[in-house]
């Protein structure tokens, strides 16, 4: 018998995988390593957990046990891979050496915070994976007044589902407005002025500079000297891929661990997967373009080498009070833009230097607009 | 010899009535009461005296003195009109009754401020006339921290000016956007926008609740409960129409005095022109409506009864660092909008609920296109 495909990490990428693999082929072997209990569960759900009220058992679709048994792998919770020697295809985990076939790294990333000063630093939560929400959940839950660190998509996202959960909320970004790298500045600007009239405050072009314990709370000083006690602090400031293992193992990494259009790494049978890593530049982020990574992979994995294509792909925005589905690039690389608002909501059209079509954004009853504007945009890849 | 044509009143309307008058006939026995010098002076030029290091005496075009002189007329200065006896067309000053064959009240408006509790409210400046800006412009000059209370159209204004003479601007308003009521609000945003990254602080959806003296300045308490010190106060809330003296005449007045389309009043004889009055229940603001006015009621006042037409006309928005024009209605009444951003700058059209163009609003390099959008635009009168 020849050795396992083996999957470092168990998160969306991961698990469609398998799940794609099992369509195709029930028997060849898969084993998988995890940090955590290797549980299947749907992260975007994390933007809206308080709204809905739902803890983190209600979050998970299956457990791992019961994800292992059904779809016929072996699961490794609870396990750090040490290493990989890829001369002679085996990990090292705890010491003890796994070969593999083919290796895919899904080793996911991490919440990045700011470094900041004060004894409360270490009392910064993130919201990047079930465990990590695990913990967060009762202290956001019994907190009346929440920092949140970052206005972008996620921060926005959270900071909309704690005010509707009856949370003062404060969000810190340096930037001039929100998710300011992916909105066109219009509706960025419609977005942040809803969520004011809801009540969540802002405080834009500043950073926190220091997060200090004090009895009534934690103590918030900004870079503009503004303070403000608050009960908890999220931090929402963007992810990192986890590439430290690869890059360790001489596998080519630079912010994420790059990949070619089949997913490969630099090294022969090590493959990667999801928000670890890097193509054309780009690391991978967003449900659907990992979904289609995990479907070419299975493909590639199963003997049959097959590219990635990412057609324009919609995002959406969980921001229910003002919902927004937006494609292609409207930041970089559009010049020019079009806005048309009625009482419905907007749409804006993205055009580069040469009056292409790059990027749209519509909201609210726009949200009709999306894929006929869809069709109109270029592949990613 | 017939009583002599009385204005009350010697601002922009009234002189420039006066200079109407005299083009056509240099002999008719012509009356200014004022509470002033009544020097001639160019009121828009308030908006940035700072940067262009005026002082009051650099904005009189010429001496009230000097101006009855020139224009022929019996200049009374510093003279309160207590009262109108319409009955017998003769009004009272200090006791004594003077006589008109027509009178026009140009009473113009006063500077709303706020209420607002703390023993430094009294210091609270306005720059509404010469007078007030020569008791406020030693004041400012020496300040290092301002308080402008209120975002609209002068308020910004001045926040630009100030900003661009050094100093550290605070605008304090009630309403989510500057310039709220005129300017569409990607354009108002786009302003803030860039006031912001200037360094002009914003405390938007906010009021000031108190101003107390203290040792290092003047402590500002907003409704949110945020604290500041500055160093001086402008109010900059809008402006109220003088109606006090028609009133108590009897005349009609509602949020002005009230005229009809050859700008006379409720009582026979008496005409109303600028900011003082109200027309199809608007009150008249801007230069270009009072020009028209004066230059109509000069007809009128001459015995040639003219109806006001007004044209549609262009707003000049005087924020040097980011030039605006607009005309029409970009927000009452409009209902949907069209927005063109480029690198140049952008363009909104409004529109009713018929898609006429109701309103334009054109910024930077987009200024070109204000004229022949212009031209689409309905008359206002």
């Amino acid at each position: 018998m020849s050795a396992p495909i083996v999957i470092i990490g168990s998160g969306f990428g991961a698990y469609q995988l398998i799940k794609t693999i099992r369509r195709t082929d029930q028997n060849i072997a898969i084993s998988v390593f995890t940090l955590d209990e290797g549980h299947d569960y749907n992260k975007p759900d994390l933007s809206h957990v308080f709204t809905n009220q739902q803890n983190s058992q209600d979050l998970i679709r299956m457990s791992g046990e019961a994800f292992a048994t059904v779809n016929n792998i072996d699961l490794h919770p609870f396990s750090l891979v040490e290493s990989i020697d890829c001369d002679n295809q085996e990990i090292s985990v705890e010491g003890i050496a796994y070969p593999y076939s083919k290796l895919v790294l899904a080793t996911g990333a991490h919440a990045f915070i700011p470094p900041m000063l004060g004894d409360a630093t270490k009392k910064v939560l993130t919201l990047n994976s079930l465990r990590e929400f695990e913990v967060a959940h009762p202290q956001i839950q019994d907190a009346k007044r929440v920092l949140i660190i970052g206005a972008g998509l996620i921060g926005t996202e959270i900071a909309m589902d704690l005010m509707s959960s009856g949370k003062q909320v404060l969000v810190v970004d340096p930037s001039m407005e929100v998710i300011a790298s992916m909105l066109p500045d219009y509706v960025a600007y419609q977005l942040r002025h809803k969520m004011v009239e809801l009540g969540v405050m802002f405080e834009l072009k500043t950073t926190v500079t220091a997060l200090e314990n004090c009895e009534t709370g934690i103590l918030v000083t900004l870079s503009s000297g503004k303070q403000q006690y608050v009960d908890c602090v999220i931090s929402a400031a963007g992810l990192k891929a986890n590439i430290a293992l690869a890059k360790k193992s001489g596998i080519t990494v630079n912010k994420g661990i790059v990949v070619n259009s089949q997913l490969q790494t630099s090294v022969n049978n090590v493959y990667g997967l999801g928000d670890c890593v890097e193509i054309n530049g780009t690391v991978m982020s967003y449900l659907q373009p990992i979904m289609l990574s995990a479907n070419a992979l299975a493909k590639t994995l199963l003997g049959q080498p097959t590219d990635l294509k990412l057609p324009a792909m919609l995002v959406k925005v969980k921001t229910p009070h003002m919902p927004i589905q937006l494609g292609g690039s409207n930041v970089n690389g559009a010049t020019s833009w079009k806005v048309d608002i009625d009482s419905q909501g907007c749409s804006v059209k993205a055009y580069d230097d040469s009056k292409n079509l790059v990027g749209f954004t519509v909201a609210e009853g726009h949200m009709k607009h999306a894929f006929p504007l869809l069709r109109g945009l270029p592949a990613t890849l």
